[in-house]
């Protein structure tokens, strides 16, 4: 699917790193809460408090995990998931769009 | 309201001018269409499709409409329309956050 349907939507936009990445929070019937985002070509690293499911939609990266020496390529139609209280490089060359699942 | 309820919202954004301006396009129960954004310290010229209210949430900006010399600055909370088939100036010096409605 390409929206969700039947959710609430911040109306104000969540801006990290100075605008690489920017994101909008999704609230679903159920409650559970999502994000909906884009990261510019940049490298950043993002810090997690909930765990993480990185849902991409479109674009390439790639990713390493805190505590490793092996960065790994991902592309739109694939997902990454990241421990709660932990961080993640990534490094983008296009527009990555991604949902961000929590918990 | 600081969020839309009830609609469904695009899980991609739209990019315009290099990430400068980042959307998500939301569809009301009743099939309006709006869109969330945020548009990032810059000057831009925006052309419009249908006529536009933009509604101001957060930030800063001067405007300049087609055939105008004026420029007049407006702050969240406010909004201003732009007609069809038009453009518009628009230079931020801090992030804009919007809700754009159409028609």
């Amino acid at each position: 699917m390409s929206q969700f349907e039947n959710v609430s939507v911040s109306k104000t936009a969540n801006v990290y790193f100075g605008g690489k990445c920017i994101s909008h929070t999704v609230t679903l019937a159920d409650g559970e809460r999502k994000s909906v985002g884009v990261i510019l070509p940049s490298s950043l690293t993002f810090n997690t408090g909930a765990p993480e499911i990185m849902e991409l939609l479109q674009g390439r990266c790639r990713v390493r995990q805190a505590g490793s020496d092996e960065w790994t390529e991902y592309a739109g139609g694939q997902s990454f998931s990241v421990p709660g209280n932990a961080s993640f490089d990534i490094e983008t060359l296009e527009d990555l769009h991604y949902v961000c699942h929590f918990g």
